[in-house]
């Protein structure tokens, strides 16, 4: 049997169990092109919050009573195509279920001996490629500029930051706990954290920051961005690739004044650039991003950090924890048993 | 005598002739490496309301007492310089006066032959640097694509949407009277032009661009930019370079709800560029810009308008007007007769 999460309804807000239904369903033998896989490792990603949503977005909603988007590392387990045999790893975009039928164009050979399989869904994969993508294109970092990086600790941020410290950058996190701001420092070699719930994080973030902020990295929108902005510099550059603070707003939040005007003064006064991106639009980059990155790993250079989650069936629980910062580094559903383990 | 136009006071929201002070000094006589110069024709540009807040910006303010900035085409009528002799016509930021002393290494040689004088300060002198740059750097107009632009008749604006049409752009102007709107259609070949005071101001603009609007060029913030936001596609590109709706505003007006984080969320989901710039940032482009431009005009596909107030002492008066619009081309004054005329 195929076990799949569908959306059951379009959540209001915050999302909840109700939202998301499982069924069961034949396994459905593949055709000419075809392979059937067992997942195994299945990434859960705060951009799959907008594609539960009715709304023109960059990419089309998710229906009801379709199953959840989500990309995953899966095993051949059955084949009719030409591409992959029988006991081979793929990573694609095949959703949330434990052993889909797909055709194989939509999937990418994975090379067990290259890195831990799950990193194909994460350093490796989609998170990593979005840092690398961001940072080489937009951010373009600069020895000796100042990196402020939001949610510092999660697959994208963890690899900014990092990135950033292999140009020169001094690069500060912002992040939810003090663990995770700690874990930065310690692990990632991040210069400074600050955690955003604190009651001082306007002064926090300012003194972490005394020569400004050069690069801004978007993760999250809300409190974060509007501490930053009155610390940017000349020529600033704000890669935009999530705003997760804003994910589950059931109406934009007004503040008694209008920003827009000034942020507008700020963007030609200081000459900044801001810049939204999604990784999909840059996937000629994704070869050449998993070379570089899978090189700083083998260095040292980079290291990551996985939250894994055990079952399919604790998915939806898992994603509604996500958007509010309950994981700690890349989330990751072990559908099944890993084999090279 | 040299005549000068010093900054007397600084406005509080729209400037007036007591913010003004002219002052007679002896004329100083060159040292080596200086010339003394006859202004020609001298610039009066949007930008200039910034120099006279006390405020951080991109430039330093002009201090109280200080000659008011501006680029200006002179004639050399005394000259301890190896680059420039008597009679050479030459352009540089020389300010609000009729003969000033300056350095030679603040000029720039004009030749007469090119093209008109008046055209060193204007369509060939840094408003058509400001076009050119910002189109080539930023804005990047592929054939098809959707330009608007906004103070469409001014001297960026204007060449703007000239060279957008070059590139194959639709391209739909915003002006404040029914006649700059004409004008950029029947003389500039403009798609179309609305009138932002028109009532029906965002219905006309909507129309006007069927396939949404690629890029906007922000010369002016406020109501345009607020009517455009909707309007704008996937990949938009929005270059910055003025505001001048809001230079003399005395607050930054509160709508009654903050759009910044609606704006972000178009940013991301739209992956859109916003970029503010300066042109004295990329004056390393402006030999390029100038070649390409006078060529352009020389085949007719880019023409320009010029509005010319006589007289220094009229200099006060037409910024007043220019930051209300009152301009119908790029202004310009008169300070001494135009000897190749």
């Amino acid at each position: 049997m195929n076990t799949k999460i569908l959306l059951n309804e379009r959540p209001h807000g915050e999302p909840n169990l109700g939202n998301f239904k499982t069924v069961q369903e034949d396994i459905r033998t593949p055709k000419d092109g075809e392979v059937l896989l067992k997942t195994i490792y299945m990434s859960l990603d705060p951009y799959m919050r907008g594609r539960m949503n009715d709304a023109k977005s960059y990419a089309k909603p998710v229906e009801i009573g379709e199953v959840m988007e989500a990309g995953a590392l899966s095993q051949v387990i059955e084949s009719k195509s030409n591409l992959f045999k029988v006991g081979d790893f793929v990573e694609g975009r095949t959703g949330w279920q434990d052993n889909p039928t797909v055709n194989e164009k939509e999937l990418r050979l994975i090379d067990p001996e290259m890195a831990p399989l799950s990193t194909s869904i994460g350093v490796l994969g989609m998170p990593g490629t979005t840092a690398y993508v961001g940072m080489h294109n937009f951010a373009k970092p600069q020895e000796g500029e100042t990196l402020v990086v939001s949610a510092a600790s999660g697959a994208v941020g963890a690899t900014v930051g990092q990135i950033g410290k292999i140009y020169g950058c001094r690069v500060i996190g912002v992040a939810g706990t003090d663990d995770k701001c700690e874990f930065t420092k310690t692990e990632l070699g991040f210069d400074d954290c600050v955690n955003y719930k604190d009651p001082d994080f306007k002064e926090k973030l300012k003194s972490a920051c005394p020569d400004g902020v050069d690069i801004y990295w978007e993760n999250v929108g809300g409190v974060t961005f509007d501490t930053v902005m009155p610390l940017l510099n000349d020529y600033a550059r704000i890669p935009v690739c999530g705003l997760i603070s804003l994910y589950n707003a059931t109406s934009i939040k007004g503040g008694e004044k209008d920003r827009l005007p000034l942020l507008f003064r700020q963007i030609l006064t200081k000459r900044m650039m801001i810049k939204g991106f999604i990784v999909f639009n840059h996937y000629d980059q994704r070869e050449e991003s998993i070379l570089a990155l899978s090189k700083w790993i083998r260095e040292g250079k980079i290291k990551y950090k996985e939250d894994f989650v055990e079952g399919l069936e604790n998915a939806p629980n898992a994603f509604i924890g996500l958007l509010n910062g309950k994981n700690f580094g890349k989330l990751v559903v072990k559908v099944n048993p890993d084999p090279t383990l």
